[in-house]
């Protein structure tokens, strides 16, 4: 992208404005006024008129009776008709493939989950996918011409312009795989990609209030670690879409050696499934996996944090992963200026209340800008399909998100 | 701040279109038409008459004559008016204050530095910035009525809403210094602050041409390190406007012990010149500085520099401060995913040459994102003056720039 500045005129003006009341209106925690609309938004009471007529007639609103908010009239209130289409989201995982469907409103619809098979083309683990898909919209109850599209989040890096997905050094076999035009014409759906923590990201931001800070920081913890940022209600996305890439950060003087860069120390490595197992078993809390498989690996990682409670020697391998991960949350807020964090992720929940109670501590020594302010930490509101809604809520945000350049005449 | 969508209405829609009419003006490397600014902006002709009108009135653009470009008759061309106004720079660095004068192009009109006084209370220091501001406007013939404003680029972190230096570790005895109260005060002018690697990133940004990148990293190698971010076309400034810590990025398993959290291996310590003297003072290259001070320690730190093309002690000390840069810079560019890094900052044309010839293997092999590219790396166009031109900038850039926000109502 260059700096071509475009200019706007009154029919984009026109969209801004319907989005920003559509915006205002979902992003309220109740229901809402004309009059609060035009407080809320700062245009005037014509022009909410003339928008929430518009968003009327298009479904995308409805009226839900009169409600006393003040000393004048009762008011007609306004909400989001949340019916009005459906999205689907797809989460990519060398674990899981993880299915949501959610409507307008982005609330879950439906749920579904399988494995990723380790065996077959990516051809064939799209096939698997699309099918799947169709399962999950049946038990919906959405009908094909009511699906807005398809979202999926696939580990990076992706080629963003193009659709594919290029190489992920997590999903073996997965190299130049055009994920887009192949599910496009397995499905008859517009589908959309993002790399996974940039759809999770986007999905929090796509789901905050309107109270809610607008800047803050998405820490995932899965099979890879990985982050998303929001500024000031802006993802970041990068050059290329593949914003956040932060495995290789040093954060101690030991630990595994990255079998990509040779280094020991990295943050990557450190928090992997493999590697803190690799410890429980030198360290006598888990037997060994019954195999290198992601899975196996997965439940004795699952072992350890359980173990933690009761074993001394599991306790510390958790107080370990907590300080290494301190330190690169302080290095990563630092560097963005933010102060929230957000962590989700398949390991979050596990993880959540021992991270809550150890990390401010070790963050209070080590960020640099403790002098501006302490950094909030906090769960996803996803749980552990964060992935899947972060997804669905790429075809929510293009199609409803009030956005910077909205309003630009395009080339 | 939070997500409070805010509407635009029609006068906001002409003051948008006013502003991206100016930036293409200012942002074309020739004179250009209403004809073709019609077609960069996307805007109607009548509308581009109507903004470019306007623009004739406020003196902020003039015509240059006119010109055959194509079939039809000539067309009268367009400029900016770069003597409309003036903006002055002003970059407080532990080592020296300079300051500039630039017209409303951006152009420099005049110049000037002094050595940060090391002896007496900031409010002492600002006094003299002041004195120097004044000499320096007397110099560059600007009546007073014409000066836009002054920017202040400081070491971090610094309180933005407040105007204040909170507590820089590179400039002793400075805490919670109301920088723009004060200055304020003594000359009768705007003043602007900002952190000072954003200052110098805010100016690299204003002044790119139309078809240049509008994403890319800004390095600043000078007493500290710091970086700036553009993602396409916008500044990231960070939650609290201190955006661009790296100083504690661990890049190395030896090297100094920070003095502030006790690790060895971290960027700012591995760069600066104290630490690189003393082990150019350890290899026999040069001898002890005369004393601790910045200045001392400079000279030294040059002269090591200076030394590397003939003594291969010098070169491994200069080959090793390249090496651990360049594996910042990898760890950076693929958190950020940008694609280009831009240098700048008091020691970079010392640097460049090598700089430019080592780092790209290095990056090769360590960048995650090398399939998404490879990462091009060039000069400020400010050379040594990137703090003090982008302090201007400030002025400039909040006067005339093109904001995604600016269309927006204010509450």
């Amino acid at each position: 992208m260059t700096f071509a500045s475009r200019g706007a005129n009154m029919p984009r003006l026109a969209d801004f404005n319907q989005r920003v009341v559509l915006e205002t209106i979902r992003r309220q925690a109740g229901d809402v006024s004309r009059t609060e609309l035009a407080e809320l938004t700062g245009l005037s009471p014509q022009t909410v008129s003339n928008v929430t007529r518009r968003l009327l007639d298009s479904n995308l609103i409805r009226e839900t009776g009169r409600a006393a908010t003040g000393p004048g009239k009762p008011r007609t209130m306004l909400r989001l008709n949340a019916g009005g289409g459906f999205a689907v989201g797809v989460h990519l995982d060398p674990l899981v493939i993880d299915f949501v469907v959610v409507d307008v409103s982005g609330a879950m619809v439906a749920r579904g989950a399988r494995t990723t098979p380790t065996v077959g083309s990516p051809r064939h683990v799209l096939s698997a996918i699309a099918t799947s898909i169709k399962q999950i919209l049946r038990k919906a109850g959405a009908d094909h011409t009511a699906v807005m599209g398809v979202g999926v989040g696939a580990p990076g890096p992706i080629d963003h312009a193009n659709g594919v997905v290029l190489d992920p050094p997590l999903l073996t076999g997965w190299r130049n795989v055009p994920v887009v035009a192949d599910l496009g014409q397995r499905l008859g759906l517009p589908v959309m990609l993002e790399k996974d923590v940039v759809a999770a990201t986007i999905g929090e931001n796509w789901a905050r209030l309107s109270d809610e800070t607008a800047s803050f920081l998405y820490f995932y913890l899965g099979t890879g670690v990985g982050i998303g940022a929001v500024l000031d209600g802006q993802v970041l996305r990068g050059a290329s879409q593949n914003f956040g890439e932060v495995g290789h950060l040093v954060v101690a003087h030991d630990g595994p050696r990255c079998t990509r860069c040779g280094r020991v120390g990295e943050l990557g490595p450190l928090l992997e499934p493999t590697s803190v197992v690799a410890d429980g078993v030198a360290a006598g809390v888990v037997a060994p996996p019954a195999s290198a498989a992601v899975d196996d690996v997965d439940a004795r990682f699952r072992e350890i944090w359980d173990a933690a409670e009761n074993d001394s020697a599991a306790g510390n391998i958790v107080e370990n992963y907590i300080s290494r991960l301190a330190v690169g949350v302080a290095r990563v807020t630092d560097l963005l200026d933010v102060r929230e964090v957000v962590f989700g992720g398949p390991y979050w929940s596990m993880m959540a209340e021992r991270v809550l109670a150890g990390m401010p501590a070790t963050l209070a020594t080590e960020a640099v800008l403790r002098s501006v302010g302490s950094v909030r930490l906090s769960a996803s509101r996803f749980a552990d399909t964060g992935g899947a809604m972060g997804a669905a809520s790429l075809v929510l945000d293009h199609a409803l998100s009030v956005r910077p350049d909205f309003l630009s005449l395009r080339p």
